[in-house]
């Protein structure tokens, strides 16, 4: 999906909603577990009952990773669910060498149709490389997460480290096929993120389940198109445990894009 | 697999030589590609030439993805034909905040079970920790890769990167489950390592097709249990290109360890 889509679709759904497909297993309602493939289940209740909310859906491959074999063929189907107007993400923080890196690129653009990929930028220009040669596909580079890790590496030092990766890395691709990671939980560093990438799109985890601030977010991290994917996971796929959980799953989304609306120009 | 243990391999075999598995279907002989599973017939081959003169295994993981669900299988498959007493290491470079990062370190470990995964450090300590709280399992982080990328973050500025992350990672567990990611590509970055961690494991990509220094690196990087896993992928795999492949593979592993040997204390 290209930008102009992604914006238009923004601006007609009144919603800059991510939905985080992360379904764990163990954390699936009971009356769900006897099927085939629970999770493929859960995921198609939980689309169907949030598509109308959000632009965008992110499986973390992670939780699909370790069902084996059996969750790929998961992931295939839940992906074939999504309509064609929603961006899809997969959350994969991939990031290898070159020709490792085209490897994965094939495997989340070709053998899947994401339209996204996240990468981790530790390994540097030629590991994001053949991400940005897919036309119309995008990379979303890790710059400032919302885990408390963040610390270690990204934020550390007077020059900090995602400071650098912004100010590099947006020079390998354009606002039309680069996003970034910034977490919710650090609403204060949206300023400093918005000089250096005023254009981008940022993909906003950690305002659910991690308690980050949407309003101070806002304030400082939206663009004149809007600019943020801002994602929820737990917080809407764990709305409820019983029978009816998505139902409150899409209540929860609505909630959200509620919210979202008055902040759309 | 322990250090003790694989410290005793490497004295057994008189080699640190690790063979990276990153079969690219498209450069599998032509007599091969008639199989149902190419890669796994390929892989099977080289393991049976190998398998005397290396102590460690690494597939490359994106090489196995690109194949979709069926890509797993294979994984599976070939990873079950690695005899018990030689290390294997998923070269999957994954890393994800806590919940996401302890299911991969489930589908490494326990869905498929390597005795190590390589990891991306940019997320931080609670990214990495989940890798660490399995017995006998291995973390090994990028450090220093050898790609031409990793100036752009890793080896930049006057504190560079990957010493930051060498000081603050190896307090996160010990030389018996971290190992690091040190490209053979930059020989005279052996020592300033070594400074830093002179206990540790050192996986060293970089040695074949990409050209580093075996002496040099050697001189600099070798401590008193070897500690050392020198890696070849591209150099032994495609030796060859005809029905031979295999043996020439063997050649090149032989010649690999014989030079290896007189480094082993």
């Amino acid at each position: 999906m290209d930008r102009l889509t992604l914006i238009s679709q923004i601006r007609k759904k009144r919603s800059f909603l991510c939905v985080g497909l992360d379904t764990d297993p163990a954390r699936i309602p009971g009356h769900l577990r006897k099927s085939d493939d629970p999770v493929f289940e859960f995921n198609k209740a939980v689309i169907e009952a949030t598509r109308d909310h959000c632009v965008a859906y992110k499986p973390n491959i992670a939780f699909y990773e370790a069902m084996g074999p059996k969750g790929w063929h998961t992931l295939e189907k839940t992906l074939a669910l999504i309509p064609d107007d929603i961006f899809t993400i997969a959350d994969a923080k991939r990031g290898d060498i070159g020709n490792s890196s085209k490897k994965y690129a094939e495997t989340f653009f070709q053998t899947f149709d994401f339209d996204a990929v996240t990468l981790s930028p530790y390994m540097g220009e030629d590991s994001i490389r053949p991400f940005l040669e897919f036309e119309g596909k995008w990379a979303i580079l890790l710059a400032l997460t919302s885990n408390p890790g963040a610390e270690d590496f990204q934020s550390a030092g007077d020059e900090p480290l995602y400071r650098r990766v912004l100010e590099v890395s947006s020079r390998w691709g354009h606002d039309g096929n680069t996003m970034y990671v910034v977490g919710a939980t650090r609403p204060e560093a949206f300023t400093a993120v918005r000089q250096v990438v005023p254009g981008h799109f940022l993909l906003v985890p950690g305002v659910g389940a991690q308690g980050g601030d949407f309003d101070r977010l806002c304030d400082a991290g939206l663009n004149k198109d809007t600019g943020l994917l801002v994602n929820a996971s737990r917080s809407i796929l764990y709305a409820s445990s019983g029978t009816d959980f998505a139902e409150k799953a899409g209540e929860q989304a609505a909630a959200m894009a509620r919210q979202m609306a008055g902040r759309i120009s």
